[in-house]
């Protein structure tokens, strides 16, 4: 075991699971198989031997053709050729050896019926709204039964007023608007997109009394700023436009009408009315050449440089002259979902499911976004198949998944985690995500006691472009860019998950151990969400010859594998506790830099210094004074920590005492155990004021969206200046951490009994 | 005194010449009396009484009218405006009581003939080149006699080559080009104006093989991006360009023909061969206008994301597609300049001069630079004049200049001070700059034994706008910036200067102690150097109604005056012994920096990182690896400041100990003394390769033009990494403190001898 990574742990603890023996194997074995976490040598050797085989049988060609089938057409939720996938994939599973089904969820989708946008005053103008045909784009001409750019479960409306610019439309957006003497109220604002979750920013002007938002895509962030426009290169162009959902997810992700169980044809259904997190106004997004006419027309304050992007012109605040009319109105129908599901079945652990997925739904064609991970994980099934035909089965279930209507709100994995919610908690083991792909480095994020693991694998895979593997790759990038040293030889660092795909409710409402992967950095950006996302952009930008492609598979591959194969659940509870410990660190850090800066907002505002420094000409309103940070009592979350240490130290003890060739009884024991770990993470009444996220140590931001925030209850709690709920939310997390010693706790008694 | 400022020093000395004795006045006066270094208390209610006077002198409407005449034609040096209107000063000057005179010289400065720029592939375009007339700009119709966009000191040429684009074509700039595998030799670069001085950015063009090269602004720096253009707003339009010299101003400024000499009409002159410093290829800058097709038609990588301007286009860096030629003629003939000098001879000490300046000719019309500054001279010194015609003439010699031929690069004050330099090094005791001023801020920079002056001046003259001090409300801006804490009390610190301005030959040819003052940060900018830098611009947006202009001589009147009756001269070797210490632990800490930065560039490039993180589908050229930095001996400069901190303790003891009432001889001593104490700080060989720069504490860099080096031959060996010579120069550095030393123990004998 690697004790690099140990360096800011008091102790020199080890209590992975190193069930590899030296003396059990003949030396040209030993030379051969990799180290293989959750593997006896034997074990090792055999999977080894299985991944090259795997390996052997993958085939880009499949990624190419599958994905230009699936492409051909507009294929979101509800729509004719979405459903043909759904068909098509399902056959393709039979033929691999799968039982495989589309399941169906009948589930709530607005879809847009008017969109119309115009400027009335100072200059008439009506934006275009489309996205046009291109020579070189074969599918950009496809018009029917494409969704066209809209924001999903915006509020149906027609509104009229005075445009204000709020820059990312974040609070502290709005803090800056409130300096210059801005208020929204009555007012429909434009945003660019970029900062945070989209949904946030019409939430927010919603609760600055805002009555309309217009969204864009900045070519600062999203256009010729940053490269070649397509066609000539990846990036958007002026009138390609970022669909995408306002659904409140923060709150939960899924369908509106069923909260918290399966919207089964035949479920009960909320009223419309009674639906929760629909945006309370219209909101609309636009691409940066209807967007500029709009800018220009505003007068008021110039705006902060931070809030200036690339068009050719000064960024002005507003209100006005700018005056606006917004219109927009959706269908609000039940819309089938199909999610294909195909299953093959374990030879020896059949009630133990390693869960592999990825959405199949776009907003309009969804080469990228989703399929071209869609496409790897088909690849990879059939591999599977092949060997599991050729009597390779895995010990575990595998079960691949094809979601259908992530786009909206991850409505399609959602339903099926909360109908088959019981089932889930005690057979999965893992869920695997990946959305989407493309070139460049890997990019994992998850569970922390899978990071050894997602090491390992990203070992063994050759990086098709350089020829070192890809952990070498993103170990030189890390490099470069600073977050790490040449000499530092230790794990590579995933990262915790927020949301903003289908792992979400696997993690952080049923607390299953999650991975999140794919490869990029390399395909430039921009065809993100728009009708530009196509089969063309794609093989010519993101990865031409699905070279990716096939990595992905291969890492996916070996992560499936490894996991329906090992001995012991390749989990390592000091990898996890390393990051527990830094997140303890910081939260505690970030109280005392909030009282840092609090006390230096304060004395600033009663030196007079702001209003003596601000340009008489211009409003400028001293902000408010803050209430002080209390001296929060972190005690309890440390002892806890503590005591997760010594658990973690006897139970590594116990390990290496009872060696690596645990009888069958205690292995399944101490399997179980592992499985419910990341359970132990969790609590049953989930997250202060958002019951669905039942995670503790890792959530979307309730102000970020997809972003992470990590202990999130006691974070949240002291961003939001909540001093009592913050020490309440330490004695929670507290308990959490103890619940999860007393699993350790209880893994050391199965593997000492033994 | 106030010792705040003392907190970063070993001990608590206070040398500063504190000659207020409480006991020697009543109460009303001392209540009355400022603080008022270099004055007895009795000397202070005084001095205090006389500015109170000198106030209520002055009238802004004199700014105004003054301003209206002089920038109603071009004015630039050679043009009729130009002598007419130091005709016009002269003449005003023998009205308020001054011997005035035309001091004359005969410089080469280079006009265009000749100015033509054309792209002819990929699509044939023609630079425009000119400033348009605008209605609501009254000079900017005024086309004759007007010098066009043009870079004084550009080679004549006429090349054509393919374009590359080279950022701000700093060195760096050239590290980036490298590793994209792009040399610039043969081609014509296009630079954005910023970052540095702009000869430099020719110069190393030139070193690096180019042949032409195009300086622009750009939008982002100097346009659209940073608020409404002209005439809606006070930023640069797309045809504004900023004119400006390219003479190798870091090697000497000054006429190139006469080096270190006055260009008297009679004087010997290189011939044009042999004169250094001119640019050995052609250069021009263009507006944003013109720059945009010639980058919209590169092609090549994608600039790196800090190169990017604001222009609606991808930025790459070629070279070519674009072609371009660039022809460009000039005349190389002598031309007059005219110094205006005007001298009110001292009641008491006829022999030290207090000298006060500002440039006075401008690229075009030149309101904001520097007619808003020279009005503001004159107005201060007609004040001057009324109180001398009243008896209240000052007690030294104040001597106001006019300077000419400032732009092309301070050929009018270089060469009158390298003319007057053996009477100046004996008389001169101060010399005072000003170069255009605006609304906002005050900025102070110069000589560290001013600070307290500055500090006391600005804490005496009312802001016009907020009605505190300017000290008070730069104050509130720097604590607002970050730059200083609510509660420190301590001095405002003066900023070192560089060069760019005329106090250049007297700071750092002769060591006269010298400021430079303006005030500034609330005039939008935009103007600099174009045609539209009118009255009309300054008058809606650099200072409406002159109240800055009157503030300037309210704040340049006292500093003037304080010095012309002082006592004793009011400089405090403490104040500057402070930043001395700063530069020893700032070049110390520059080598160990630039140790670890190079090891890890080394540690870097031998782990590969660089090309594994690296794009495969571009050209990357990992950049060489780097000699280590080796452990540079400091301690005879860390000695030689102890012995002056010993020395400036002693000095503080001697002063305390001989009270307030000096005898007369032993205050001249003293006086002469502290006269001369800016001169020990230079040595008479001048810094390495340039020894018209003899200023060993402050200097312009080589490679940064107008910025700052503080102990330049120390800092600029280790940043070009030349070890032997910075060992050596640390010694002459040390040399330098030492000689500083000695003077201020002469300084203590002669107090003590009293």
């Amino acid at each position: 075991m690697d004790n690099t990574m140990w360096t800011r742990i008091p102790r020199r603890i080890s209590f992975g699971l190193c069930l590899i023996l030296s003396t059990s194997l003949p030396s040209s074995a030993q030379q051969r198989a990799p180290r293989m976490t959750g593997f006896s040598a034997q074990g090792a050797a055999t999977q080894h031997a299985l991944e090259q085989q795997y390996d052997s049988l993958l085939n880009k060609e499949h990624l190419a053709s599958w994905m230009q089938r699936m492409t051909a057409q507009p294929q979101h939720v509800g729509s004719p050729h979405g459903k043909a996938n759904a068909e098509f994939m399902v056959d393709r599973f039979r033929e691999w050896g799968y039982e495989a089904s589309l399941v169906e969820y009948h589930v709530l989708v607005p879809m847009p019926e008017q969109r119309e946008l115009h400027m009335l005053e100072p200059t008439p103008f009506t934006a275009h709204l489309e996205e046009p045909a291109l020579e070189s784009d074969a599918t950009s001409s496809v018009r029917e039964g494409r969704l066209p750019p809209y924001n999903a479960y915006s509020a149906d409306g027609d509104v009229t007023a005075e445009l204000v610019y709020v820059n990312q439309g974040l609070p502290h957006d709005y803090e800056v608007l409130q300096q210059h003497g801005i208020d929204v109220q009555g007012k429909i604002v434009i945003a660019r997109y970029g900062g945070s979750w989209r949904g946030l920013k019409p939430k927010l002007a919603a609760e600055h009394g805002a009555v309309g938002c217009i969204l864009y895509s900045d070519p600062r962030d999203d256009g010729y700023f940053q490269g070649d426009v397509y066609p000539e290169g990846p990036y958007r162009m002026g009138y390609g436009t970022q669909r995408g959902s306002v659904l409140d997810m923060p709150q939960h992700p899924g369908d509106p009408l069923t909260p918290g169980y399966g919207a089964t044809p035949d479920a009960e259904r909320l009223p419309l009315a009674e639906a929760k997190g629909i945006m309370p106004i219209p909101v609309l997004p636009i691409g940066y050449a209807d967007a500029a006419p709009l800018l220009e027309a505003l007068q008021g304050p110039v705006a902060p440089p931070a809030w200036r992007g690339a068009l050719p012109l000064t960024y002005h605040i507003g209100p006005g002259p700018a005056r606006v009319r917004l219109h927009v109105r959706f269908s609000w129908d039940l819309v089938p979902a199909y999610n294909v599901i195909a299953v093959m079945k374990g030879a020896e652990l059949p009630d133990e499911w390693v869960i592999r997925g990825n959405h199949r739904d776009g907003w309009v064609f969804g080469a990228a976004d989703p399929i071209s991970g869609m496409v790897a994980v088909m690849e990879e099934a059939r591999a599977v198949g092949v060997l599991a035909a050729k009597g390779l089965r895995p010990r575990r279930t595998i079960v691949y998944a094809g979601w259908d209507a992530e786009e909206p709100g991850l409505l399609g994995s959602t339903e099926w985690v909360e109908h088959h919610a019981d089932e889930l908690r005690g057979k999965a083991v893992i869920y695997i995500n990946s959305d989407g792909n493309g070139r460049g480095f890997l990019r994992a994020g998850g569970s922390h006691t899978l990071e050894r693991l997602v090491n390992e694998v990203a070992a063994s895979v050759t990086d098709p472009q350089t020829g070192v593997s890809v952990a070498e790759r993103l170990r030189a990038q890390r490099i470069v860019s600073g977050r790490r040293e040449p000499q530092d030889t230790g794990l590579l660092r995933i990262s915790p998950l927020g949301s903003g795909s289908d792992y979400s409710p696997f993690l952080q409402h049923l607390t299953i151990a999650s991975l999140n992967i794919g490869f990029g950095g390399e395909n430039g950006g921009g065809s993100y969400h728009s009708a530009f996302d196509s089969y063309d952009h794609y093989t010519r930008f993101q990865d031409p010859g699905f070279l990716y492609g096939e990595a992905l598979a291969q890492v996916a591959g070996r992560l499936t594998l490894r996991m329906a194969n090992a001995e012991v659940l390749p989990m390592v509870v000091g990898d996890w506790l390393f990051h527990v410990e830094k997140y303890v660190r910081e939260v505690e850090e970030l109280a005392s830099d909030m009282r840092a800066a609090t006390e230096r907002h304060n004395s600033l505002l009663a030196s007079g210094a702001w209003t003596l420094a601000s340009d008489p000409r211009r409003t400028f309103v001293p902000p408010d004074p803050k209430d002080a940070v209390p001296h929060l009592n972190f005690s309890p979350l440390k002892n806890s920590l503590f005591v997760l240490q010594e658990s973690a130290v006897a139970f590594d003890k116990a390990m290496k005492a009872a060696g690596t060739d645990l009888e069958p009884v205690v292995r399944d024991g101490l399997n179980a155990i592992l499985r419910d770990l990341e359970r132990s993470m969790s609590r049953a009444e989930g997250l202060p004021e958002r019951p669905w996220y039942r995670h503790y140590i890792y959530a979307p931001g309730l102000l970020t969206g997809y972003g992470v925030k990590t202990l999130p209850g006691v974070r949240e709690a002291i961003e939001a200046r909540q001093w009592m709920a913050a020490e309440e939310q330490i004695q929670v997390a507290a308990e959490v951490l103890h619940h999860v010693s007393r699993q350790l706790s209880q893994a050391t008694a199965a593997v000492s009994g033994q």
